[in-house]
């Protein structure tokens, strides 16, 4: 089926392969009327960039994105925004193993499956790379989101077993460390974790954070478009994502009813809220006005220089050792990644809730007459 | 926005409020032949019946199913299928307080911000009495599955902090305790956690798990429609569920990538396998072949009669308790549900693979002339 | 496929067969706050009755429908609107011909190639009486379109060789005359056309034209979803149309550029107009502001009671006659259907162009602040 | 909205604007296994490349296509394919009055009304040049269509009065002369109503006819998914189409039943038939088999030298007179288009029909056990 686009009323589309020509994105629905250069989008591409420090591949990318088409004299047209970042690391080389068997943890043997043969270079349409067509489509949404007053803010909470302190968070050290963690401290220990696993020729998993604040109360769609089930789709859309979590996750199974339930309060200066957010900004699929908290976990880069066992192409059984130089975990990079695709989903249903009111409808087409 | 709906080729529509005249469903897209009747649907509706243990509201309901359209001497016709439930419960009532004020934890306040106001009786749209419309839906699909060899099982995992003893787990078991639980034992504690609850007006969560057998590997698309990013939408959008993993979920985070990656294997009687399952049954969106394993977390009902803490429609700080009698634990009767959507999610993408590769298709043709 | 849905934020999605249970519809995306009884319904519903002269079949059919969801003290709730009309006309019989051999000009032979059986009974799925359930989804959106200004209006415009006479156009004698044509002289002469065919066995097609007023400019989109597109495709599904045209329609083949164009002018009362209206309202996919002016060309009823050569199951070659009393022509009764179709297509993409500019969406969010 | 994506399974997203960086596309959900290459699409492209006639546009372009991504060792590989056509005629120019004033019959002012403010440079987004990204992707359609034994033709069928003589049509004329007439004689005439027109700084529209062979019985929806349906918009979205048939089509309004019913027959070697086929090879939505018949009716160019009343930005009513060379009709090269069009709606159709029965799904899946 046609699975490469997302979203309903702003709708991205994507393409490309890792070492193939390039990897874009076609967005579709955006409002018109938008500054947008391409440094608008640059910004968020840095952020996920290969090369920056010794714990991302160092594959030599520059990641320089192209606006194609959607925007006249420096704003949207409302048009299709065409965007490529074109592969500098093309050279032809021998892909030896991966080409002819089935890297675990891999997507290899499951695109043979589907398909019947695969690009295999690099992982070809698998490979995290195509990530970055969703960074630079999420860049216009979350600059839409922030002119509308919303924002959308991802760090590494975790990194195996370091989890960031509570008490020493501060997002602005997320741009401080190499691991996107917002607390110095963690992110030093967690560099000694990475150390360990890099000598052992191993890797490391982790978890994403991502909260929103500003969303208005009143976004989401009751039953099956619920602003979490929308979410989840979003994030677990996301390669290695083997678990989404809204407000307190996992851990409401073992809250009561007393313990998990946000009373509601009132006052005057900041209308309604909630005596707490155990929620997540989210109640029966819509937005509660508190910041929206979602969380993904993701699995160790599965491509590691350990010897392991699998199968090739000719169904024999076999052991094969990853070469090259790999990330030894993902999950910094990733950080970008959802930050974004949240930003997408967030936006998508905004746009859509501006017709869920009669009054709002008939106020908005009045206006204009 | 139009949310009622779920699946491409194979789509559900539902409609329906707690109190109003029922809870429907139009299934579009059923394939045609499909020997089909209402028991096959009741069956599944009466596994979340009220009223089947004290541990579920007295609510007085026979849920029986209608079909409507789209049965033909037996056999569905490719045409839409409507089923209906009745509401036999609407006698009109005094919602009192529910009426004017936001129950915490509940849907109230969020559809008063959307839409203006909203249908207060029982909760109204945002009732889980809606997934009754799911799991008709649902039955139809596991029916197909099951003609494909393709099974869809779920069950209670835990509630609170009782959780089943992966040594004592017997299926056989889910139907013998009210818990939906496959080890009588920890059904037996968790009865004991739930009438401590009840005896302190108050209320558990827990955790509904689900394993697919025979999904055939090459099913599920890459990129947005990943087979499980379209099943984490379909848990999300289960009212009361928090966290949705895949596999072993949350646990990759402290995995690392040696102890995570399933090596592939080969034999003759069995084919392609793998040496352990820690992906649950799904590589880069795609189907390996192996069991689909799904976790839903689940928050404790909201509805408690402790006073809690909130607003009313005035803005005013006052406390409400939910009078009635309500679920102490929705998880057990949750279980079909999560069942049903998972089936839902898997028919509609294991028809959508059928047109993955040219040969298949020349093959599908020309079998026709 | 899921075929049986319309609409994208207004979604309509209908169900049931001629004979079965009864015909639905479930309306996804209905704004909340909409004032909405049965009777906004039914003076829809009345218009395509049958039995209401002696050129419709004589089915004695009350047609009276049912709210089953999503209104709430009068008003729309913003949730599924959930409709039915129940068949009284369900009485066994004997289908004798129809239910083994394959009627000219129906849909008998290509249900049986497509799903390899079919419910014969008075057509099934395939009879125009579907056509109710949209008509009533359509009663809303028209409800809708005209609290926003905006009316559509259709009507008969020809019968045969029968064309109403511009000069004698009066909107007001549609209800006067049982065809629905604006022009009472025409509609005798169509009526003796009619008796003509009646008494030879025969039966006649025709052209519907609908105008819309009020529509602002600036609604639709450019490329795959233009306004008329979205038309073209919604006037289609009404069974019979084999043509429509948009405007000039056919007739701007013959003319030049000179000829076609509309020049626009502007005065300070009227705003910006046109000098002409050969583009019936769209320009370019997207709302000009004028007119909006779509035609339909209908076949005669194919259900003719003179023998006719066609096969039947068997593959046997075979001459059939149709038994019963059918309409000698349905363009009458679908008069109401065109205006309902092309109601819920413009509401969908009026609703649709909230989301254009940023201007818009930022005051439109500014001002619920 | 986002309306640049066409297609559910197969599904087609085109970018670009007349006079930006270029032209492309993406399409989604292309069978995996499909030998390809630019060629395949080139051969396309060629038939509506601008400057091969002096009834086309003199705008230089050599509109190579290249392919981004999808295809891999010279065959496709189910994963999205991205194509661009480079625009080279992009020098920067006084677009003069064009900036400023709204075109009479162009979409400058439903744009400036949508978007608030457009791309004015050769039209934009609303330029005839978008379709170049619909026949690259109509290449691969068509392709698929004809491994399948599917073909579709299109051709001129009329220009201005000049129309094609049933006897004298001969397909292989159709590349004979530059207006893509099946008959020379009548491109003869049509020649010189064009040099007529064009020394009269006036323009031409005109008929494309389209027809299809070996489209299997069954194929299509019932309701709103017709493949009439469905074409009708696929036809409509074409820039300049007022009027789409479907065989007879506007001609069925003054035929009798009698008249209009193809009768069913059957003989041993070409199976079920029909006597006639008035219905364009589809009843009730669904195909019969029989030769699939549309028709487009297109306006004159709008662009015409001729000076023209209209008004400009300001408000003000002026007279203009569209500088440059322009198509003088531009039929002949949209004859491509339609076929493009049509064949992406077709195989849209064809894929999603696989999984109408139940019977044919389990012989699909058990084949692969």
């Amino acid at each position: 089926m046609a699975g490469s686009s997302f979203g309903n009323l702003f709708r991205v589309t994507t393409w490309g392969e890792s070492h193939g020509r390039g990897i874009g994105v076609v967005v579709d629905g955006c409002p018109a009327g938008l500054p947008l250069c391409e440094e608008d989008i640059q910004v968020y591409l840095d952020r996920r960039k290969p090369g920056q420090s010794k714990y991302t591949t160092m594959r030599n990318e520059a990641d320089k994105v192209e606006i194609l088409s959607g925007v006249f004299e420096g704003k949207t047209t409302g048009t299709p925004i065409s965007m490529v970042v074109w592969n500098q690391d093309q050279r032809s080389k021998d892909y030896g193993d991966i080409a002819v068997s089935y890297r675990p943890g891999h997507a290899d043997y499951t695109y043979d499956a589907k398909y019947g043969f695969r690009d295999y270079r690099g992982g070809g349409r698998s490979s995290g790379r195509e990530t970055t067509a969703r960074v630079a489509a999420g860049a216009i949404a979350a600059k839409i989101l922030k002119e509308l007053g919303v924002t959308v803010t991802a760090y590494t909470k975790s990194l195996g077993n370091v989890v960031i302190e509570e008490s020493r968070f501060d997002i602005a050290m997320r741009e401080e460390n190499p691991l996107n963690m917002p607390d110095n401290k963690a992110a030093e220990q967690a560099q000694e974790l990475l150390n360990k696993k890099m000598s052992e020729m191993d890797s490391v998993g982790g978890v994403v954070e991502c909260f929103v604040k500003g969303m208005p109360a009143g976004v989401g769609d009751p039953v099956f478009d619920k602003l979490d089930a929308n979410l989840g789709k979003a994030i677990f859309s996301i390669g290695a994502v083997k678990a989404v979590e809204i407000g307190d996750g996992i851990k409401v199974t073992t809250l009561s009813g007393a313990e998990d339930n946000d009373g509601f309060l009132f006052d005057e200066e900041n209308g309604v809220g909630k005596y707490s957010n155990h929620a997540g900004g989210i109640l029966g699929g819509i937005s509660d006005g508190s910041d929206i908290i979602v969380r993904a976990s993701f699995k160790a880069t599965p491509s590691i220089a350990q010897k392991q066992k699998t199968i090739n192409h000719s169904r024999e059984n076999i052991e094969i050792a990853i070469k090259g130089r790999h990330d030894p975990v993902i999950v910094p990079r990733a950080v970008v990644v959802v930050e974004t695709m949240t930003a997408i989903t967030l936006l998508d249903s905004l746009l859509s809730s501006m017709t869920s009111r009669m009054d709002a409808i008939k106020k908005f087409f009045g206006g204009t007459q």
